[in-house]
């Protein structure tokens, strides 16, 4: 943490994780504000991250015109390119010895947890070597799992996606029946999953069953719920988190492959889908049901024109406070966002220790997850609406 | 046919196949069309298309308030219910026998060359039988794979979807480069995967390699193109049409399911994505690629508030005139759309005999391709881009 008032200097943004529609809302916002400040002298945009500022690889963020900026911001996935390095301690002084000999006092990293972290260990080490230095993480994730915030940047945007993909998929599966299952990202938290709720308008509306990976799968339970619905409605929508496992946590498909971080692959393959149609057509062995998977994959992340307003909003707001906050009074911390009330929507900003956001997630509160663990409750929708914004009303005959 | 002028009596209108996002709108042009016409006393939508009729399983379309069927309109996939079943001699004939019972005198199915071909079978028994009736084939498919019409309503609201999504899973590649292969819709005709290309405003955007299944798919050639893509940008955006197949006629990966017309299951199923995956990874042995499949499944025919403003016109224009020029000419056939310039855009509605377009589907003429079979060419673009509309356009730094 710098003195106040004293930290002049160049500042470096970088992008990192998984993209959304709106982190170059956070950018363009944070660059907009840095432009106003005498104390930043230079702007700095790393590419990929990381990784870029390691290779120094900048782009000059001080001479495109607002026209561009703004074309930018409603563009979806980092316009800065992202990385998926989790940084050890080695990465983090060469990032660090980059820093010093540019004269980089401002450091904004727009990223989940794991950019938390990063930003944590740089300020960690500017403060043992007494460099003034100032850090602040900037929140995106679609999967919502940072801590102290009520919510974040990137979510509602994706949460919009799988409403309306869900909200047309049920027309589909009503116009011809059938069991239809749509996995949705998330691989420890069901935020994103549990949106396809806001596709109800009607009792009969699907998704009628949501598992969420804060609840163990069992494919028995799995096989009676479908069961139960299809009997009923004589059709069934299910909305189903990548990341669902079984009592001893293991996935229930994967191909195999690990990605970077050492994870399971979970996105970018229909491997769970099928499997699951398998389940299904297994349960109704002998009988004739049209059973078919859509896995929803990157296109709910990166979807141009499917744009939560709010979202989109709070993204700006977000980049455009850390800078202010960031010159103003030095503080090295996280941007969360508190919730001032839902009707009407109204949050603001404030800053958290990267210390309480970095390294762990969160997940969905019990609160949000009924009872039979296969749906969501009245108190989810009530948060998660107001965050996604208007949706169309579907009309039947 | 009728003689001019002579025909009065009740009228069915049913919607059959794959829903679309603007199917709907035929469907409330025509109603509104008929409300205006004291030849047709009665107005009686079929649910579920043919299957319904049999049952005579109907809803009377004269009672909703405008307000209702304009929400309708806008909402994605059949309202009427929809139904896949190709039927029989026995069939059509249980059909008339309904027709007669209930003095149908005007019957108008929205769907493809199969309903164009139920259509068909039933205006020959009525003209058999000396029954005073017309029949008017209203097309819809995302498809596009109709004969003679220019277009096919439906097809330009799944093909901006198509476009929107690789525009914006391009910029998630480059920001997080590897190899994306995306699987569209589409068994014989490559025009949704090609509108993929809609998605392309620099040199360097994706889709970068374009596979039609009015081409060959050879393995070999698809690895040394994806090779030689990745190679030259490190990064590699592929659209591939579900109904690839080899040069024996078979398809490149299915689970080996069959629907209820008999075809191999193609959508629904992430099982091409996954076989396609395998191969690039097989291609790259022994360095570090990332590879990963979507495909985009069901989303792309019913997806609310993705509409092409031509399209939803369109397809309430080809309603409208179906239903006007049964009254005043009595002629049967279907309704095929005339495009008179592109640029403004401007097209006309005219009656082709049912023959023409039942049966045989149609596909993508030779000069939409290019000579390597892994692209399109610039007709295709000009042919394809007014029927789509404007697309935003992306932020670049």
């Amino acid at each position: 943490m710098a003195k106040h008032g004293k930290l002049k200097g160049n500042m470096v943004i970088g992008q990192s994780g998984g993209p959304t529609a709106v982190i170059n809302q956070s950018l363009v916002g944070a660059v907009l504000a840095a432009r106003k400040r005498d104390e930043i002298t230079g702007i700095l945009g790393a590419r990929h991250g990381i990784a870029g500022i390691m290779a120094e690889d900048f782009i000059d963020l001080s001479t495109q015109s607002k026209g561009q900026l703004e074309k930018v911001a409603n563009t979806p996935a980092a316009a800065l390119g992202s990385v998926r390095l989790k940084p050890g301690k080695a990465e983090c002084e060469k990032v660090f010895e980059v820093f010093r000999k540019n004269d980089v006092r401002y450091f904004f990293y727009i990223g989940g947890n794991d950019s938390a972290e990063t930003a944590h260990i740089i300020s960690e080490m500017a403060r043992e070597a007494n460099y003034d230095f100032c850090t602040v993480h900037i929140p995106k994730t679609i999967d919502n799992d940072l801590k102290v915030t009520d919510h974040c940047p990137g979510f509602a945007s994706a949460a919009k996606f799988v409403a309306l993909a869900f909200m047309g998929d049920d027309r589909d599966n009503r116009a011809l029946a059938g069991i239809k299952i749509n996995v949705v990202m998330g691989r420890h938290a069901g935020f994103l999953t549990a949106a396809s709720a806001l596709a109800r308008q009607a009792p009969d509306d699907g998704p009628h069953l949501i598992y969420l990976p804060e609840r163990v799968f069992d494919r028995d339970k799995f096989k009676a719920d479908v069961k139960r619905v299809y009997k009923k409605l004589g059709r069934c929508v299910i909305a189903v988190s990548e990341g669902v496992a079984d009592a001893d946590g293991n996935p229930i498909a994967t191909t195999g492959e690990k990605d970077s971080h050492g994870n399971v692959q979970l996105s970018g393959t229909g491997a769970l889908g099928d499997t699951l149609a398998a389940l299904v057509k297994e349960a109704f062995k002998g009988e004739k049901v049209r059973v078919r998977a859509d896995t929803f994959g990157y296109l709910q992340r990166s979807f141009p024109t499917i744009i939560s307003e709010v979202d989109a909003k709070e993204a700006r707001m977000v980049g455009k406070f850390a800078v202010k906050q960031a010159v103003a009074a030095g503080t090295n911390g996280s941007v969360a966002i508190r919730r001032i009330k839902s009707n009407p929507y109204e949050s603001a900003c404030f800053i958290t220790p990267l210390a309480s956001v970095a390294r762990e997630a969160t997940h969905m509160k019990d609160e949000f997850i009924n009872a039979a663990g296969n749906d969501v409750t009245k108190k989810w929708l009530n948060y998660v609406a107001p965050l996604v914004g208007k949706l169309p009303k579907m009309g039947r005959l």
